[in-house]
């Protein structure tokens, strides 16, 4: 049973690589495939860390996080309604066994889980100082935070409140555009860019690498 | 022993993310870490297949790929002595146990390799076409090529050769920038633009999702 | 009278650097205020100057040319009957004093008008090859063509035929995006991305300085 | 005497876009040409306006600036001794006529220049908050404040300054590579992203447009 289980994912999934389609979504609203990949690979997740993922939205960083994360645990908090009928289908329709998921309003809810080794933050929903302070306690040491913003106001707020607490800061500008042969004249498109800031906890030996 | 061997990659390495720091290379001759965890997610592997990485270079794709692969082969093919050198070390630094080096001029030293279901062309060294033909015929059914361009010839040829072929084709421009707190003022420095190149081997359900 | 008209110019119009909401246009269907300064520069006008520009579209180009043309003539060359409605209003509007309006399928229509010595393509119909043909005769010595590709399509098309008649080539892609204190938290709006190819006919001394 | 004058630079230069190898620089020191009239565009110049060009560098916006500024007054401030030399010949060299060097550091050395319609920053050497408290002082009526950031610090400066001393802002990001038939394989070299931000006083009906 659990090997019949396993064998339809190794057939229909790649290791890496889901693609935007593949979620359900609210319109247009999912991390796209080419930055969630950049975000997995800058949050450096071992085998059995414990990753937050706030506004976690449709789901698809936690879910791609899944394969990587084997004896981890990841947790998806979510607050939008709508977000969150899309995110229990896509967490069901993928099989992610170690990602859970958690309905609320962060920091609030984010009291009963356990300590983070790493967080990504797609969304804040406006009280992004008040959510970085909570999470910033609950880091563990030589923890990691990744952050996308696609707006200025989230950029500048972030990179603050990272300097101001000591963290190193990396920050990735990603300007993607794409053409297929299925589009006509292959029309290149741009995706809107999207600041990658990656914050690493403070320690007498810390670096970005 | 095998156990101590394995808690050790465990313990240094992320499952995504390797830093370019890590490898050893010839200079600023390496995939970039954001380029090549989006070559990845192209790429679409299972954990079973059969990878050529061609112009392997420092071997960075290979080495990321091992751990997406784990029942996979893969084969690193690379001419150049002095890279050769590095990527030879670099395999054992990682103890990439999939990945295997294959020395010599692509085409022709691809002939006693197993049938690819993956190919990457990070260099082609000016026989590009050549090159593509022998890949079209060995390639698995529903194969997938990917290809990085970061000239306009490049990009040219291979679009042209996998038009003229039947491939369902997407390109990815990256224009990736980067900043840190540790440069002065943290100045943005931008990564030359890269154009993945994404072939799919067509057939009647072809799609590029 | 003439002062008066004269004065009404000077009071609402930059030298420079006409706001894309300044045009009546069919919707969205302008090169942007960015682009359209980078062609003009990369035009190098000189003051007696005969410009083509085809392909026309709202007439953004031509009536920007238009004050750094002040001894030339501008030939805005356009087909589509909805695009010269707003190409004749706006040429009204801005008093364009050397800009003709030249209805019709080019290169046909282009038979009558003088040599050029710039010619600007923002828009080909689907026949750029046979077009690229009738300038490459036409064409002055020394003469430039900038045309701007939005489709890997038009850009592969148009720099094969540039490198197969001798031109020397530049091509300066432009990716671009806005945000401002108008639009929701400052998000960053991506303009698609444009390659702007710059042609230069072939001379002993040509380089594209 | 003056007509042969004259006549040499309309023979010698074009109305816009004047490459930047024209220009004696300190190494790579320069807003790249096509920065240089995005910058040009957003200052909506009219013909008898004063700008200040504070951090002039080597000149090149204020030169190209002249032809757009037929009867206006344009300042190039700059304190660095090496900037300096280049500055004068450049001056010299294009015969700027409406170009007038001021030496030493700002903002001290702007108290004696008459008030600005248009400010562009294009360097600040570390005093920016400071710098654009005067200008905000003496800047006209609906005068705008162009500035272009390489840094992550300096957009974030800006920005909030702008914020808090009632301007409304815009953020254009210039992301731009080159290639041409005169490089090897026709390689992709990116120029680091530059933002350019544009400030207008805050007026009743001020809009960006």
């Amino acid at each position: 049973f659990i090997k019949c289980y396993d064998s339809e994912i190794d057939d229909s999934l790649p290791t890496l690589g889901i693609p935007d389609s593949s979620f359900m979504t609210v319109k247009k609203q999912i991390t796209p495939e080419e930055v969630r990949v950049v975000v997995l690979a800058k949050l450096r997740l071992r085998q059995d860390m414990v990753l937050w993922d706030i506004g976690a939205g449709s789901g698809s960083v936690s879910i791609e996080a899944d394969a990587l994360l084997p004896f981890g645990r990841i947790f998806a908090v979510e607050r939008n309604s709508d977000s969150l009928r899309f995110l229990r289908q896509n967490l069901n329709n993928f099989h992610s066994r170690n990602v859970r998921l958690v309905e609320g309003e962060a920091p609030a809810c984010l009291e009963d889980l356990p300590d983070p080794d790493r967080v990504f933050i797609g969304g804040s929903g406006g009280n992004l100082w008040e959510l970085l302070e909570v999470i910033d306690e609950r880091l563990s040491a030589s923890g990691r935070v990744v952050l996308t913003a696609s707006t200025l106001d989230t950029l500048v707020a972030a990179t603050d409140f990272f300097e101001n607490n000591g963290y190193v800061i990396e920050v990735v500008t990603l300007n993607i555009a794409r053409t297929s042969s299925e589009t006509d004249y292959k029309m290149f498109e741009a995706l809107n860019p999207v600041y990658v800031v990656v914050a690493l906890k403070e320690s007498a030996s810390a670096t970005l690498a």
